[in-house]
């Protein structure tokens, strides 16, 4: 066992003899077994190699030098059901070193889990298309918690989940019923601990005390490309004990089950979040053991075969897993289940005891909200007629939800006073002992989020609150449009998994001013508006801001961007909500038109402007068709994409000072930006770019000039 | 004086002894004018609130809190040269926490830049378009090292900068003639220190015991949100400990200005970076004093006055500088030019002692390269005709342009052995004592830079090295296209601040197979390709990867990125390096063709592979147009544009595996995805979406037989 664990405190006198009575139940019970764990390590060390050699790829070295943190936790200490893998209070695992997945994917195979089948273990690197056993894991398979790969968002989703932990559990646990109770633990590597949004998410935990939570760092002080030492020589626990992380040690990470056991046990007993050091050896056993070559590669047939005999294997056999191991892990469906039943039963009595509260988590848990929602939302007649900004018409429209809906747990990145998502009562998700010198106070069931200024953690978090049982939590995110460039690996992360996590983007356009060229977004729709399975929208007005939400709200398996503007935007009489959710939609319709204006978002007036100024100036007809989001729009019959556009008839220009790419598809000329912004007030900034009203109904004349007399250019997209 | 600060060791006995010295001498200096320091920091503080009172906005908090810190460093600690403000050896100061840009901009003012007269200086927030003041610093102004803004950036940039200053210091330095000595200075507020890039940008500081950096930490603990205790409670001087930096500690940095001076001159004495903890109230003297509401808005006018009348001024008066704080700062220039005068003449006798030394030099510092440089490429014939990924063909083309000249500075976030970007004999840089454990030795002159795993730091380093003297460092970056996606937001910064860094991006596309989803990068072109003034690069084989690096490398105030294949390409007879150049080019041409398909870089083959099958398979005649970058493209003439494209005559079909977002401009149809990945063996992936040639074959007949009869479609991009 690694020294001085024993001795280390961890919290107050009856924590630390609650610790020691664990450790102690914990020691016995693995001693018991110790005679199996050389044959068990064994055996997964030659499966993952295996698994590596049989198509020459993949990552077997740290998945190796895992095994036995693997066995601590599957065999001893975690508590989760094989055969009811979604059991509600089962401790969460993340992998966030997802390029290991072997590591995970081994464990799941062996400790019973039904879909993960030898053969499907086999697919790995296969040409098989439903194969269980990605490059990294993916959140639909049975298991897998998060989808991780990129690295250091692992952290930060962990986080989520523990965060969801303590705020369920605060909401809804009553004395002798601690229905939610679970433990998050996550696997980093060296790597995870180098990048920011691991660093931020780390000092997030440490601020918030999430003492269910714990992170197990595979020290293998190997990189691709070699030692650590290269490009990290800090002081990795004392660097986590100033971040206000409880710091274990395991000196032998690669045979001390016992060790390990002790520690994660330990940490369950922390007032902190638990940072456990192992140190192990990659690849260890093969040639390349503790070297960087043994980090991506299949060690090759001959190193493999050497292994086997070294460690007594039939050399000649692959894929070997003997009755001993198997013996070893057979009982864990059956204890799952005895987890499930107990907390079947709790549930029962909670209900008895509690039934509204109850009725409230079961209502949470099956992801329902109130179906009267929409309700909450204003009606346009409700809102200011005078110029508002669009963000906070986000606030009256989502303000009211907030508060009504437990489900909602909102968050800003130190923007509060700016993105109008606070609302009257609401209370701060802090630990309870935490008494900010600024006075304002919190507890875990508070349901919105300082995040700090960590906009990469923020959104990666986010998408761990929402993993941590779809539907029960939605997160929703606040900053700056510009900042979510800052997390777009995070919102990307939430789209392909399907999470919803809604983004409250404010400061949108040039409009947004004196920040100048660093602050305004030219290119980051291009980005969003590319994104598979992300919606984002520009909505108009406060109207068309609550078609925004409604439709982010509905929208049960994708995140939304919601992007507003700093600045008061005219109130049009035209716009509906219900034409938001079309992504598109006729905002002016004329027939004896000869042009269509498209508008979006802050400049949607802009449109409706140069309409009546091309009108009274010279006769000229024009439609007006706002559009708030590309892909709903995408997503709609083909007729209706014709009807709304009329592209067959006359040509449509669209008014974005944004990067025009993309606007390609629905428009044969644009007024918008190829430059970065500069900094002046908003409306002196519109002035600048020649997309004031005035300058813009200019630059539409210039274009119908230019393109009655050459057929050319109605072939192609014509920047005005 | 701050408690401790001379007693903290910073170093071995003689440099101790060297730091007591100087800092005697400062104290003595200080002290002599210590009776004009506080006309001086009241007439800071009022400028600032008079500024940001005029038009009733911007960030007057941070500013006036920091006024003593800026008084130590402009007055007796920064070498610079107000009338040469790019004199070469001056120290770079970065203000990392750009929103208090004010306090910049006031010091230059009043220490004699002569761009930023008071009339400048009153720019700020105005609707003057040609003004100095933006609402964050901005590079293209005199005395701004580099524009920042997006918080934790600068930080990173600073790294940057004093790395540069040890390369070229440890390159062209020798006994006698330390040309290369500045140092570099890098403000930050609390915000600055959460973000994810700084932190980092800090660890790497660390390891590469830059002791030419110094941060100062404006340590007035608070944010938008209120208190930093709401968000971050660690101990930020032992996780900077933790991390490998010296920490000094200034009590009263509203006052103290001998102390801040001490701690500043101190830290030049370290054997590491030093980080200061400067405690300091935001908004001192108004009666926001200490709150978030000093932050980000003007006092008002009632405040303003009052903090004048406090402060014995005339209500009545606004920017007044009298003549004691003007008499204070006015020998600066001519200080300035002293130091220029000492560099001038130390180059001098540089020149006769070591000439061809100063020869390199000063051509480095002009930023030219040997005009040969084209010649190390190989021609089109000497790369392996057999499929070569367009990685290796990275390798081809510019290891040897790497080696040979001294300006290129390469680095990766630790995927040296995915990248090829190094090259035989390279010397790693790294701190000349370091002896990693891998064996692998290197020191300040090496140009391979191990950045770790901190993609987003080591974009924002590499914008540093380039922001040092533009054209003496050009900076190469790697790591897999995917986690440029990190990085964006100093991809961003250095496209918008006209940088010249190459990004060598490599794994693109879903050929790059069994990594996932996670890795396969669908809609990132789409963000890249919108991006002002960056050069996004898809080359399709070794010549055309020759001829990105061309132009990439001539690119001289834009950044590039050059995305290439981890996978095998066909090697085409007809790619031209001169091709790549113009954007896109005609790649076989054929007046009877009736179709053109554009291929785009690792899928470039697919185009023709599909060409000639249309022909064998159906006899229609296809031309294949090669698009490696959009933006050259459309820098050419519009008939160039024409010429390739043809569309006035026949349809053009693109075929790239990414999001379709803005080919719309360039094609009528196109094979592209509009959802994630899926992890697969490369060419598995391309199968599973149709994206093998034969797929793509019927999916281009498909196309060809449904638009003949609607001509709507011709309007229409078309998805196939």
């Amino acid at each position: 066992m690694a020294p001085g664990v024993l001795e280390e405190l961890v919290g107050d006198g009856a924590i630390r003899t609650k610790a020691v009575e664990l450790v102690g139940d914990a020691r016995k019970l693995v001693k018991a077994e110790a005679a199996s764990h050389d044959v068990v390590l064994k055996t997964f060390r030659l499966l993952i190699a295996d698994l590596c050699q049989q198509f020459g790829g993949g990552h077997p070295g740290g998945a190796i030098g895992m095994a036995a943190i693997g066995v601590a936790l599957w065999k001893y200490v975690m508590r989760y059901a094989p055969h009811t893998p979604d059991f509600f209070n089962r401790d969460r695992f993340v992998l966030s070193n997802g390029h290991t997945c072997l590591f995970q994917y081994a464990f799941l195979h062996i400790t019973g889990y039904r879909a993960m089948t030898l053969d499907q273990l086999k697919s790995y690197h296969s040409d098989r298309e439903d194969a269980l056993c990605p490059g990294h894991p993916e959140i639909e398979h049975e298991g897998i918690e998060v989808t991780t790969g990129p690295l250091g968002q692992g952290v930060a989703n962990a986080v989520g989940l523990a965060m969801a932990a303590k705020h369920l559990g605060a909401t809804y646990n009553r004395p002798g019923f601690d229905v939610v109770s679970n433990h998050t633990w996550c696997m980093v590597g060296d790597a995870c601990l180098q990048e920011g949004v691991a660093l931020e998410a780390i000092s997030l935990a440490g601020h918030l005390q999430l003492n269910n939570l714990t992170i197990i760092y595979d020290n293998n002080q190997i990189t691709c490309d070699g030692s650590v030492d290269l490009t990290n020589t800090e002081n990795v626990n004392d660097k986590m004990r100033a971040t206000g992380w409880n710091v274990i040690d395991v000196e032998d990470g690669c045979f001390d089950i016992a060790g390990i056991v002790v520690a994660l046990e330990r940490s369950k007993e922390s007032v902190k979040p638990t940072f456990i050091n192992v140190r192990t050896i990659i690849g260890l056993g093969s040639k390349v053991a503790g070297q960087a070559e043994a980090h991506g590669a299949a060690f090759g047939a001959a190193d493999v075969a050497n292994m086997k005999r070294q460690y007594g294997f039939d050399p000649e056999q692959s894929f070997v897993i003997g009755q001993e191991a198997r013996k070893f892990f057979q009982d864990l469906p059956d204890r799952g289940e005895q987890y499930v039943k107990e907390w079947n039963d709790l549930m029962e009595d909670y209900a008895a005891a509690h039934p509204e509260l109850a009725a409230a988590l079961m209502k949470r848990i099956a992801g329902e909200l109130s179906p009267k929602w929409k309700d909450l939302i204003p009606a346009k007649e409700s809102f200011p007629g005078t110029p508002t900004a669009t963000r906070a018409s986000s606030g009256l429209v989502f303000n009211p939800i907030a508060k009504e809906l437990d489900s909602f747990v909102v968050g800003t990145a130190d923007l509060s006073p700016s993105v109008y998502m606070g609302w009257p009562g609401m209370v701060d998700f802090q630990h309870p002992d935490r008494r900010p010198a600024c006075g304002i106070n919190g507890n875990y069931t508070g349901r919105y989020i300082h995040y700090g200024i960590r906009e990469f953690a923020m959104c990666a978090v986010a998408n761990g609150l929402a993993a941590y049982a779809p539907g029960t939590i939605v997160p929703v995110t606040s900053s700056f449009f510009m900042f979510y460039l800052y997390a777009a690996p995070a919102v990307r992360m939430g789209a392909l998994q399907r999470l919803q996590v809604i983004h409250a983007a404010t400061h949108d356009s040039i409009g947004m001013g004196e920040d100048g060229p660093t602050h305004q977004p030219i290119e980051l729709a291009a980005l969003f508006r590319a994104m598979p399975n992300l919606l984002y929208f520009r909505p108009g007005d406060s109207e068309e801001t609550a078609g925004a939400w409604e439709a982010a709200i509905s929208a049960k398996n994708t995140p939304s961007i919601i992007s507003t503007s700093r600045h008061k935007v005219t109130q049009l009489v035209e716009t509906r909500r219900e034409g938001v959710a079309r992504g598109a939609y006729v905002l002016v319709e004329d027939e004896a038109a000869t042009l269509t204006l498209i508008g979006v978002g802050a400049e949607l007036a802009h449109a409706t402007g140069v309409a009546a100024r091309l009108r009274e100036t010279r006769g000229i007809v024009a439609r007006v068709v706002s559009f708030p989001c590309q892909r709903l729009f995408e997503a709609q019959p083909l007729a209706y994409r014709r009807d709304v556009l009329q592209r067959h008839r006359i040509p449509a220009v669209v008014l974005e000072p944004y990067a025009p790419n993309g606007w390609e598809r629905y428009a044969d000329a644009g007024a918008c930006l190829k430059r970065f912004g500069h900094s002046l007030p908003g409306p002196a900034a519109y002035r600048f770019f020649r997309f004031d009203v005035e300058s813009l109904t200019e630059r539409v004349l210039g274009y119908l000039d230019s393109v009655t007399g050459d057929e050319l250019l109605r072939r192609e997209f014509v920047e005005i």
